[in-house]
């Protein structure tokens, strides 16, 4: 692949960023753009934007839930909302990044099995154990996983990862960019496809 | 048309309310459904989601200028935010419900003026007097038109137009109702087709 990369920054207790991350690495290949992963904290993000969890808000909550499930089953994609949803997503994301530091492809793997165990398996990764026990499920070594989530320089990461998402406009999650182009929601990644594929308008 | 009405909900100065009024009639025409428009006052059903106009967002506002304008050019819909933006609804909307008795077509007629004339024109129409020029502009005689608007039917009709949609779940613009199937946002028209199309999913 040798494009520019497509950023995708998502919140790993996001709905909407479990569905846009089963297609966008696809978008991706079509185009031969590598795909950047980027997990933040939205409960950081919302704090400058004034915003709540969505599923929280009057009238809002309400449709949004329907809207998750409908998206779902027009994608074809398994689809549950967990028990204690929304959840803290801020020690998967210290597993992201401590494996992203060894291997790109193996934090994207872990992302993945997060994503896949909140909204299809239905179980939350809120804490420290389970975070390390699901890297653990796909072959890391869980003590390796616990001590590398604890490091300084694994929780300066992701405060500076978040930070520079918002930095560039990025507030919701999924929210994609692409050569400069930002586009938010899991309803507009076929509209990331078209300007990728016309070059934009 | 014999089937079921689409409802149409939207706000006279929401710019994806705009861009969803060029098409909505459209899709309606391709299935045999009637249209049925009614503007409400985002402000007040802002007040109970706990929301506020998206431009003056911190961060949400950049992207939702952009966007629109993005939006439009994909559409090929002419498009301009009006200086005075957001602008009060209220006199536009109490002009509609006034003509809305008389016939709902010169209601609509009534609509796509004020439309035409803030996001294409790039001129709010935010007071009584502008409310009622663009409806004399349109072949409607101007006293009566602000005679009509003052009226205590049509304030009230306003009010309970805008709780009505609430209490079917309404809470941005533009927001259809199919078959008691909610979807929220210009970017869902093409949705709403398929909805249509296949009869849901």
């Amino acid at each position: 692949m040798s494009g520019a990369p497509i950023e995708f920054y998502f919140d790993f207790s996001s709905p909407y960023g479990y569905l846009g991350a089963q297609r966008v690495d696809a978008i991706g290949g079509e185009f031969a753009r590598p795909v950047i992963w980027r997990p933040i904290l939205l409960g950081v993000v919302f704090k400058a934007t004034g915003q709540s969890p969505l599923v929280g808000q009057n009238m809002r909550g309400p449709y949004a839930a329907r809207d998750m499930a409908r998206s779902a089953r027009k994608l074809g994609i398994k689809f549950r909302l967990p028990e204690g949803f929304p959840f803290a997503s801020v020690h998967a994301c210290r597993v992201f990044y401590w494996l992203d530091g060894r291997s790109p492809e193996a934090a994207k793997d872990y992302a993945r099995a997060v994503y896949r165990t909140a909204f299809a398996g239905g179980r939350v990764v809120a804490d420290a154990a389970a975070a390390a026990d699901l890297a653990a499920g796909i072959g890391h070594d869980r003590a390796h996983v616990l001590a590398g989530m604890e490091q300084a320089a694994v929780k300066e990461r992701l405060r500076a990862e978040t930070q520079q998402a918002m930095d560039k406009g990025v507030f919701g999650s999924p929210f994609v960019i692409v050569d400069g182009e930002p586009f938010w929601g899991n309803d507009r990644l076929a509209e990331v496809r078209e300007w990728l594929q016309t070059g934009g308008w």
